[in-house]
């Protein structure tokens, strides 16, 4: 088998990994911790669906590939919970040194591209970046709300830290913040499974 | 809210079932049944990483959105075993009721672009169809040759099951074909992991 065939199936399998790293949302009716995995389809086939709701024009292959390859680092680095204060200080560092080794299991041409699209998603900046955070954002809302705000009311979760994390979903799509963000999130305050 | 973005919403939630589907397959490290919704998220990521040794030049947006949604049927249908040659009877018309419970909870436009692009990928015949079918393939072939052929050996699966089914994937791929799909039935063969 020739190197560049070699080294893109060490990735494929390395990625399996990421079935194994759990989240702190929860699958629908009441099920299991949700996996990285799981979360990036859900958000891919999420973000075809709702593209005529982005603000600005998206290129979607790109936003789908983004979705799916966006928590790779979280192989070595783990989950960081949206709200763990501690871990998100060193969030980087770690994300960091995972994204270098893991995609290094690429040929150049291939690891240069998936860091670039790895970057552009981080940077929160492109339309397809915006959106596809919107979309991060959305999925875990969408499980969360079904189950009855459960994992925001295990923990204790405040108005205050959901609207920070969530009031970025309006960069990507003002509609789906207003309509569908906003709303669950008061319907959820006022049912007190959030903080208020 | 609006009915088309309500209706968008429901088949978001919807699919999440896919997470619960549980196919023969095992992740890599001797792992646990993989599902539908990680099954689809490696192929499409897959798809991507080696499209270059497709067969004909593929879209591959369409590519990747195939293989995000090629299992949503089996939410209602279960998931038919390649090698369950009785499941394989009912599996048709199982699905078919599926398809059409599934994708009627999207707005019709939504409904009929993703019914005709599953049936494509179910026809066989297109660029993309024959490829996503090559990751459909390719995919738990790698988990289960990382794992010993275990998921093969458990259940006595025969060379001639294995090629009537892996056989495909030169359709979609005479590279992938030839440099990993055969080379690494041969190899499973020769350590007596598939029955000869």
């Amino acid at each position: 088998m020739d190197e560049r065939l070699k080294k893109q199936l060490d990735f494929a399998l390395e990625v399996d990994k990421e079935k194994n790293i759990l989240r702190q949302t929860h699958l629908s009716g009441h099920g299991r911790n949700e996996n990285d995995a799981e979360h990036a389809w859900h958000m891919a086939l999420m973000a075809y669906l709702l593209k005529e709701y982005a603000n600005e024009p998206v290129d979607i292959s790109k936003v789908m590939l983004m979705c799916l390859i966006h928590d790779v680092v979280e192989i070595d680095a783990g989950d960081t919970y949206a709200y763990d204060a501690e871990g998100l200080k060193t969030q980087k560092e770690r994300e960091d040194k995972a994204k270098e080794r893991i995609f290094s299991l690429l040929p150049d041409d291939q690891k240069a591209e998936l860091i670039a699209l790895f970057d552009e998603f981080e940077a929160f900046e492109t339309p397809e970046s915006k959106y596809a955070h919107a979309m991060d954002n959305l999925q875990p809302l969408i499980l969360n709300n079904s189950n009855g705000g459960e994992d925001w009311r295990k923990r204790g979760i405040t108005a205050e830290q959901v609207y920070g994390r969530q009031g970025k979903t309006k960069l990507g799509s003002e509609k789906l913040y207003r309509e569908v963000v906003d709303k669950l999130i008061q319907e959820n305050i006022s049912k007190g499974n959030i903080k208020d």
